[in-house]
């Protein structure tokens, strides 16, 4: 597999999207076309209407193995018609929110299991893990408060109507999967400002993804 | 758990529908309400909207893992919804379709592999088997004509554009399932006529769910 392949992952406030955009204003002047940035579900029809089953807050039914499967399936759908070929075009590739997010959110949140759900979640992959990960770290009482800064209230969707319990196991799952895959997660301390966060993140894309940059780390 | 549950299996046109509305019939005044009769995806709107994402002609990108994770994901909703609580009110269920049809259809017949189609069910299930699965069995070619001579060719959907080698694969993975799982898995001939293909599914019904029936077999 050509290209190099980079997710974002954090609990809900870490501000991993809002560093993505100001990386993706930093990288498009040098790298240009040879970079693609995605998000899950990815725009694709398939996917989206997936995610349009998961988000329906009508759905108050749904059992949460459903609820994980369905995450995979448009994971899946995204992975087959976005990135595999960016990567197979010699892409750099940096995707917000990847397997990680349902090993952490499905497995520890739901707690269905987070070994059941990273090998269920293989077969959505086909065993493709990103050359790098950053994992944005915020305690869960901080990522909240910022979501709920931000967020207008008329939009609260039913992933949203969750407690800090939750949020806690979810964090926890993170820190355990990078300690146990620390070649492919990095951490980065998500309480420090938005400029040493980004400037963070950046340094980990060159030194991960090097051959793109001419001027080096 | 309390109750029987049964799934019926085979390929399109085995007549496996068909006989289950006779043995619905056939059952029903001794059963009672104790009888539960169901398909998947089952009614649910949830599995019902994951369905319509899997038969929808327009999307024709869907990728083939995406196909399996979202019957998977339909399964369980339909497992979640219908079938464990009746299992729970110690009903016997009659179900048309379980898991087998992914490992044949998806593992076997769209080549992703039975095993790997297998274990992603074993997340949706929870490891739930049927306590017996009859396989309606018919070779391909028989079963094709069935379905040319009773459908409307107006309602063709996504699935049915397929070609013999593909029922070929989808007929031997029920083969050999039944041969690793002889306990489980009973063959009817399905090209016998249809009294003799439902007298043979009563007695097989009869024998498993013997506590459910004061005449015996």
């Amino acid at each position: 597999m050509a290209g190099t392949f980079i997710s974002f992952e954090g609990p809900d406030g870490a501000g991993k999207t809002s560093a993505l955009k100001t990386i993706t204003a930093t990288l498009t002047p040098e790298l240009g076309d040879r970079l693609t940035i995605t998000r899950e579900p990815g725009g694709n029809p398939i996917s989206e209407s997936i995610r349009a089953i998961i988000l329906d807050r009508a759905n108050t039914e749904m059992d949460y193995r459903t609820e994980a499967l369905l995450y995979a399936a448009a994971r899946r759908q995204h992975l087959a018609q976005t990135i595999l070929p960016a990567l197979a075009a010699d892409q750099l590739v940096l995707c917000d929110r990847y397997v990680d997010s349902s090993v952490a959110y499905q497995g520890a949140g739901r707690q269905i299991g987070e070994d059941q759900v990273a090998k269920m979640n293989e077969f959505a992959t086909d065993g493709l893990l990103p050359d790098l990960t950053i994992y944005f770290d915020v305690p869960a009482e901080v990522g909240l408060k910022r979501i709920q800064a931000h967020r207008d209230p008329q939009k609260v969707d039913r992933l949203d109507v969750e407690k800090t319990a939750f949020h806690d196991r979810v964090r926890a799952a993170y820190l355990k999967l990078q300690r146990a895959q620390p070649e492919r997660i990095k951490l980065i301390d998500a309480t420090q400002s938005p400029e040493q966060v980004v400037d963070a993140a950046l340094n980990l894309i060159k030194q991960t993804a090097s051959t793109y940059f001419t001027t080096g780390i």
